[in-house]
C-alpha cells in the first residue's frame, strides 16, 4: 500500500502544512507545482527531502489560481488546461531532476480533482497532457472516478486512492465537507479503517452499508500537527498488521474498474 | 552563425511579437517560460513551430515579473534565484518535450540579462541553475559579458551573442537604449555590419573606433512588422555571403575569453 | 444616448485597444481595474483621458484571471466576490479621484457579466459590493439582463445597454459569438440599427423577427482600428439623427423591467 | 503615542498573523493593500475590526511582489510607482469604506520602506502619489528618515515611528536585522524602552550610547503568539506610566527634523 499526502503548499513568505514531517511518514508526495501553491524554493525543499526519504514524487496539477488555493472551479479551455498541465509537470520535473530524483505520477488538486468526474472535456485534457508529456507518468485519482477509466483507455496507469480521513457514500464517492460527520478526526479509528482498505475489507459507509474500496494508495493529510499524528498513526498500525508501505510503481497500476462494491 | 530572437512573449488575451515569421527565419528562438511573460498555450505554440522549422529552443528565463516584463531589477536572493531558473527551464522542457523537441541553451532575459554583469551572486545562482538542471544545456549572453567566464569555469557550454541592431561602446558593451542613435534602423546597414561581425570583421562603435567582437550568435529582433524585415535581410545578406546559418551546438561553444577587442 | 467602452486593457507591456482615439468618441468608459486586464499605468492614462474628454468612468470589475482575460467562469465564493468587487471599485476610484474625476457606475466583465444571469448569488455579491461601497454608484448590463432587477430592488440605479455590432435573438439575448453571423461588421449597417436603438424603434434579430430594446447606452467595441471606425460611424449618424450623447447620469436610470419587447 | 502593527498579511489560504488579538492592542493598523500581501477578504476583515475597535487604518503598500512579499527591492520606475501607490490606497479606501471607516495614513511596506532612504526618485514618486490622491492622507516612516522631510515639504503631514523591538545605531538607524542583537525579545525590556520613548527619555543604541528618539507612534510586531505578548506588555506599560495611547491625527503631525540625538 501507499501512502500519500500533499505537500510544498507554501508560497513565499506564506507557509502551509508539515512537510518535513511528512516526508518521513507516507510513500508518495503530491508536490505543488506553482498554479495554486508552491513557489520554486519551497517546491525545491520537498523534492530535496523526498530524495533523502526515498518518497516518490507526484506532481499536483491545479487550476492558476493562487487566491482561491485552486479550490474554485475555473471554466478553462481543454487545449489550454492541457498546456497548462503540462507546464506544471515540467516545472516540477526540473526542481525534481536538480534534486536527483523525479516525478512518478500526476495528481490533479483541489477543484480540478472534482471537476474531472463532471467535466469530461477536463478529465481528457489533463489525461491528453500527461500523454503528450510521457505515458510512462502515471495518473493518481480517487477510486471508483470515471475519468481514470479514460486514463486507461488512453494507454496510461492508473492508480486509485481512497481517503483516511473522510466518511463515504454507499456508492464510494466521498460525502461532502460540508455534512457533519464527513470527516473523521480519531487517529486510532482512521487508522483501523486504513488497515481494512489495505487488507480489501470493507468499510462502513456514511449510512451504515458496507462498502469494499479498491485502492492502491491512501491519502492522508498533513496541514496541522493533528493532521501529522493522524498520519503516523495511519503508517504505524498498517505495519503493524504487516501491509507493506511502498510508493506505487507506474506498470503496476490497478486495473479494475470495479473500484467500488457494496458487499452488504 | 546562428540568429536568435525573443519569442512567446505574449500572455494570455495579450499578443506579441511575430512569433510564426521570426520562426521562418532565425535558427534559435529564446522562449519566454511564464515568469516575464509567455503562458503555457504561448510557448507550445513556438515550440511546435519551432520544432517544425528545426529552430533550436532556448529557455528565455527572467525575473518573476509580469506586470514589467522582466525589465525592472528585482533583488532576489540567489538561492531562490536558482530555483526559480530551474523551474522555468523545467517548465520550458515540458512543454518543448510534448511538442517533439528540447531545451538546448538558457538564456537570461531583460533585466536580469543587464543583472548579471554587475550582480555576480545572481550569475552564480543561474550558473548553478543550469549546472544542477543539466550542465548539457548550454548558456548564451552577451559577448564580452564576464559573467560568462565564470558559466565556463563550472563547466558550462558558453554561447556569446551581439546585437545586430544596436549601437556599441567602444569596450563592447552595448550603447544604453536611451542614447541618441543606440538603436540602429536601416536594414541594409544592419545586415551589413552582421556579415562583418560573421566574418570577423570590425564593425564601428559609436565613437568611430572599431572593435573585432567574436560572437557565435547573432540576436534579432521581431516584435513588430519592421524588426521582421530587419531580421529578413540580416537572413538573406548573411546566406548572400556565403555565411552558414545553423543552431549553435552544445559542446561547439567558443571559449575565448577576449570576445571583443578594439582593432583601431 | 449613451456610448460606452472597454478600455485600459493592456498590462504592463501588453498594449491593447485604441484607448486614446475611443475617448474622442465614447461618452462612457468601461475601465479596466487590475483583475482581468488594466495595470495602474494604463488605468491612470485612460483616466486622465476620460477626465479630459468629460466621459464619464465606470468600473469594468471581472474575475482575478490575468491570464484568461476574465472571460472564464470561475466559481468564487459570493462573499469574497462582493470584496474583490469593492477592492476593484476604490482601487480605480483611487486613480480617478488623482485624475480629477470619479467613478459614476459598475460594469461586469467577460464571464462575469455573463454569469451574473445564471449564478444569482454570484448576481447579488456584486449587487450587495456597489450598495456597501456607495448606492450612489450605478450599474451598467445587458438590457434584459434579470439580475438589473435584483439591483434595483436593492435600491440601485440601472442602465441598460446594447451591443451595436452584435446579433440578438428574439428573446433579446445576445446570439453566440459562436453562430456564424453573430458579429456585424459593416458600419453603415450597424450605425442604422444604433439610430434605431436610440429611437425606440424595433430592430431585426437574427430570425428575422423584430424586437424593440430599450436601452440607455450602447456598448462599442474598440480593440482594432476597425472597430474604432465602427465606433465612429456609430456616434456619426447618431448625432446625424438628433440623438443627444451624453453620459448616463445616476440618478436618471431606466427603470422598466421590459426592456426588450417583441414587436411583431 | 499611538501603537501601530502590520495586518491583513495573508492571501486566500494563506493566514499570517494575530489579526483580531491585535486590533485589540494597538490604536493604528497598517493594512496591507493586495501587491505584498492581502486578499480582498483578508483586508475586508481587518478594517471591519479595525473600526470596531476603533483602531486607525493607514494603507501599508509595497512593491508588486507576492512571491517576496514585498522584501526585495525592485526598481520601478517612478511613474508607475505613483500609480501602484494610488491604486493601493484607493483598493484600501473602497474596502475601508464599506466596513464604515477611512485610510488615515500610508506606511510603505518592506523592501520600499527601506529603499525610500536611498532612492530619492522612489521617495518622491510616494510622496507624490499621498499628495496627488488626497493631501490630508498622513504619511509614516523610520523617525530620522530623510524622505519624510520630503514629504513636508511637499505640504503633507508626517508622523514617526519607533521600533519596539529592534535595536537601534548610536544615529538613530536600526541595527540590521543579520546581526546578533538587533531584534529584542524580552517583552519586559521591549515594554520599558517604550515607556522611556513615549516620555522623550533616551534609549540605549547597540554600541551603549544613549540617543534620543522622537516618535509619533511605535510599531510592534503581531505575526505570531509571542509578537502578541511583547504588544501586549507594550501596551500596558504605557498605560501603566500613565502615556495615553491614541491614532494619530492627521494634522497634528510632528514637525522636527531632528527626530534622533545622541544626548550622551
Amino acid at each position: 500500500m501507499d501512502l500519500n499526502a500533499d505537500l510544498a503548499e507554501g508560497f513565499g513568505r506564506w507557509e502551509l502544512g508539515e512537510d518535513a514531517l511528512l516526508l518521513g511518514i507516507v510513500t508518495s508526495a503530491n508536490v505543488a507545482c506553482g498554479f495554486h501553491a508552491g513557489d520554486p524554493r519551497v517546491i525545491r525543499r520537498a523534492c530535496a527531502l523526498a530524495a533523502e526519504n526515498g518518497v516518490a514524487i507526484g506532481a499536483h496539477v491545479g487550476y492558476r489560481d493562487l487566491a482561491g488555493f485552486g479550490r474554485r472551479f475555473v471554466d478553462v479551455d481543454p487545449g489550454e488546461l492541457t498546456d497548462e498541465v503540462i507546464y506544471q509537470i515540467g516545472a516540477l520535473a526540473g526542481i525534481a531532476r536538480a534534486s536527483g530524483t523525479e516525478v512518478r505520477y500526476v495528481k490533479p488538486h483541489g477543484a480540478l480533482y472534482n471537476a474531472l468526474g463532471s467535466h469530461p472535456d477536463q478529465a481528457a485534457a489533463v489525461v491528453e497532457a500527461v500523454r503528450q508529456y510521457d505515458p510512462g507518468v502515471a495518473l493518481l485519482g480517487l477510486a471508483g472516478a470515471s475519468w481514470l477509466d479514460t486514463a486507461k483507455e488512453a494507454g496510461l496507469t492508473v492508480f486509485r486512492e481512497a481517503f483516511a480521513d473522510r466518511a463515504y457514500l454507499p456508492d464510494g464517492s466521498l460525502a461532502s465537507r460540508r455534512e457533519p460527520g464527513s470527516v473523521l478526526h480519531d487517529p486510532e479509528l482512521i487508522a483501523q479503517r486504513c488497515v481494512r482498505l489495505a487488507n480489501g475489507e470493507p468499510i462502513e459507509a456514511v449510512d451504515g452499508s458496507w462498502i469494499s474500496l479498491r485502492a492502491d494508495s491512501i491519502c492522508v493529510h498533513g496541514d496541522n500537527e493533528r493532521a501529522v499524528e493522524i498520519a503516523r498513526a495511519v503508517r504505524a498500525r498498517l505495519l503493524d498488521a504487516g501491509v507493506p508501505l511502498e510508493a506505487f510503481v507506474p506498470g503496476r497500476g490497478e486495473a479494475s474498474n470495479d473500484a467500488c462494491t457494496t458487499v452488504r
